[in-house]
């Protein structure tokens, strides 16, 4: 829906809640998607989510706008109902949908709507609550179609025929007699080959497949590399756990981004858990913490070259942009690094990224360096000190560069994501060296 | 492949290169993957590409390759190849992929390969290059599979296998008499219900479409939002032109995701374009001259508080400090607001998104300013610095945090992606802000 629409449909559905018009809300809703309205169900307040909801008269429009609802909206609407109604309501989900609002529920309500569930269908999600959330595992759904390799295309199509659980099947995939996974076709294939072939001989047998304990953006980079709808999850002995689709992909693909672009900021929420604003602040308070402590090493910097300052005024004025400047391509050259690996493009070329970060630095740095020690001799005369400038501007634009492609790097070697630090420590670090190098020519020059 | 796999395959495929061992080099080309052959190639210097990409021996995958490489690589060993040539590998291509390599191409090349084309294959990529490369109709085929509205199932069976070009259907989308889009179905409810059903009584009529002239970030949020694996596009008549799929969906969020994050870091390549070390060091620049303008400016104001601050040099100490709190609170309160604006979170919900980053900006100013000015007062003794600390940190945070926000707001609103100047304005604005106020309250507080 576009922007303009959901507005109105928000405004329009506020209205006829607040009025308690029951049977136009009801009728408003039924002809909305599942999609739009668990986006505009996280535009209203808590009491009002819940009266709109509880007018969402087809048990499988409501399944849907739950898996759609986004942090807190779950809690908000769902967090108090009886487990009951969650075991009717999953009759219309898959089981990677169950398992992903089951992980979202607190573990009391969790584990009531567990008992509750039949012997089959809670194996197969208990099965799945067993993997890491972040694991191909923890997103694959079981409902692979699945043939034998020794059947027919004839067989085949049958068995697509009277395959009621699988609306929309991606991919066939072929299993031989021991369970494994051996190869892969595609619906429109069994139907422009002669009835009577076997599978085995119109299959693709160069099937890729992920484990089931790979991480999940592995599984994206694998799926969006080789174009696939849907990538298999299989076991050490290669037999077929489950598929994660495409869909699943793009949610891994648009959540990693976010996650890159926050962590990179030091925010650590996602703003859709749950909290409120002192809570939501708190989670700012990391970062700041790290750029707190770098300030206040710096003010101890500062003091102790404090004489020569005062003895030099103008050095002070420009402070501000020495670490401006290294902060600044410090910054370019992580982002730049974190999403070089983000994207393969570093994996075998780690020494030409670092070559040309630090040419950056050098360049970029010999630059500035005129241009603002050009600007210090002519407006304040003072030769040592745009001297001083212009050998911190340079040395410390180029050891900026360096340092902001290599601690990403080393993040990544550490099995830590390159991302969560970025941001934090190359900007207080680089704050910390450029200076130094700054009041330490300074010094140099003018004793 | 997985990365440890992708530098053996470059290693070895290099130096099968050269040493000129033809033989062996075109056998593991020919066992690898286009995806994975194309990220080899990434890594090889032109002269070696060119030698590989002359031993791909089928031309289906050389055709693949092309389509997979990045940036440089395609003009290296693609860029003085002759059109005939282009026009032979072009025979394995959709027509959306046709279009993209010749988008890519220079002018000159691109005209003459139109050239040689045949008619009816010519025709179908001239319109599709006459839509913008980010819209639609830029990044859709042609080939999307249509049926008539008053096909029995027997018949759309019969159609699908006849359907040659089509090598994975995604959906069969359904015409009327006008060649209107009036459904789609899925291949599977084609098998399932009996031969002589009419298409029109089993499709489902409520079909999500777009224009041809929509943006592309607006194709991959309507994929992604509703789970589809195509978005047929339609003219204004609402007659089908063409699907786009989700692949290409794919590539969409991706490559905007690394855009957002390059632009907030001031970075405008995406380090897959051409050019050479020079100029991409001098695509570095717009940031940081605004960086360094931004810098002169902090440091003529420092310059006119000159004989404040020799008279009372510890307030020189804290200039970093009280800059660098309130520039971070404003990144982060931008990357916040962006993500929220990408995501469609804060669509409806602006007063509320300005009033949360505002609170956090308050709430956290209090926290630091007790911190730092606690530490001012403790360290040096000076209640007029401290002071002057404490009130700069709260109201420089808190406007920090309302300028971080809107920003990206109402650079939205004129049009411009909200990512492009929140990194650089937003730092740069703050450094000037937050130090006016700090200076002029220790102004008044020490006269």
């Amino acid at each position: 829906m576009a922007e303009n629409l959901l507005v109105q449909r928000v405004d329009a559905i506020r209205r006829l809640a607040r009025r308690g018009h029951a049977a136009p809300l009801a009728k408003v809703i039924a002809k909305s998607r599942a999609e739009d309205l668990a986006a505009v169900l996280g535009h209203l307040t808590a009491p009002e989510q819940r009266l709109v909801f509880a007018n969402v008269k087809d048990d499988g429009m409501a399944a849907a706008v739950l898996t759609s609802l986004q942090g807190d909206d779950l809690l908000h609407i769902a967090g108090d109902m009886p487990p009951e109604r969650f075991v009717a309501l999953f009759e219309h989900l898959a089981a990677d949908d169950q398992t992903d609002l089951l992980g979202r529920l607190p573990e009391e309500l969790r584990e009531s709507i567990l008992q509750r569930m039949q012997g089959e269908a809670r194996e197969e999600v208990e099965e799945l609550l067993g993997y890491a959330s972040d694991t191909a595992g923890g997103i694959m759904s079981p409902l692979a179609f699945r043939l034998q390799d020794n059947l027919t295309c004839r067989d085949a199509i049958a068995a697509v025929q009277e395959a009621a659980d699988h609306e929309l099947i991606y991919y066939a995939y072929v299993e031989n007699d021991d369970g494994q996974l051996v190869g892969v076709t595609s619906l429109r294939n069994l139907l422009t080959h002669p009835p009577s072939t076997k599978l085995a001989d119109i299959m693709s047998t160069d099937v890729l497949s992920v484990r089931a304990e790979t991480d999940q953006e592995e599984v994206a980079r694998v799926a969006a590399k080789y174009d696939l709808l849907a990538v298999p999850v299989v076991d050490e002995a290669r037999r077929l756990l489950g598929i994660v689709t495409v869909d699943d992909v793009i949610d891994v693909i648009k959540d990693e981004a976010a996650e890159d672009m926050l962590l990179m900021a030091g925010v650590r929420e996602t703003e859709d858990e749950p909290g409120g604003r002192v809570r939501n602040a708190l989670r700012r308070l990391p970062w700041l913490t790290i750029t707190l402590l770098g300030g206040l090493l710096i003010s101890e910097l500062i003091s102790a070259f404090d004489g020569m300052i005062k003895a030099e005024i103008v050095l002070a004025g420009f402070i501000p942009i020495v670490m401006g400047m290294e902060g600044n391509v410090g910054i370019q050259a992580a982002t730049v690094t974190v999403r070089g690996i983000a994207t393969g493009r570093i994996d075998t070329g780690v020494a030409r990224a670092v070559g040309a970060e630090v040419f950056n630095g050098l360049f970029l740095g010999v630059v500035f360096a005129v241009a603002i020690g050009g600007y210090c001799l002519l407006r304040f005369g003072e030769a040592d000190v745009a001297a001083s400038v212009a050998v911190a501007v340079i040395t410390g634009m180029t050891s900026a560069s360096l340092v902001g492609t290599l601690v990403p790097l080393s993040l990544r070697r550490f099995g830590v994501d390159p991302a969560i630090a970025t941001g934090p420590f190359v900007t207080t670090a680089m704050d910390g060296v450029g200076l130094t190098i700054y009041l330490s020519v300074a010094a140099l020059l003018l004793s």
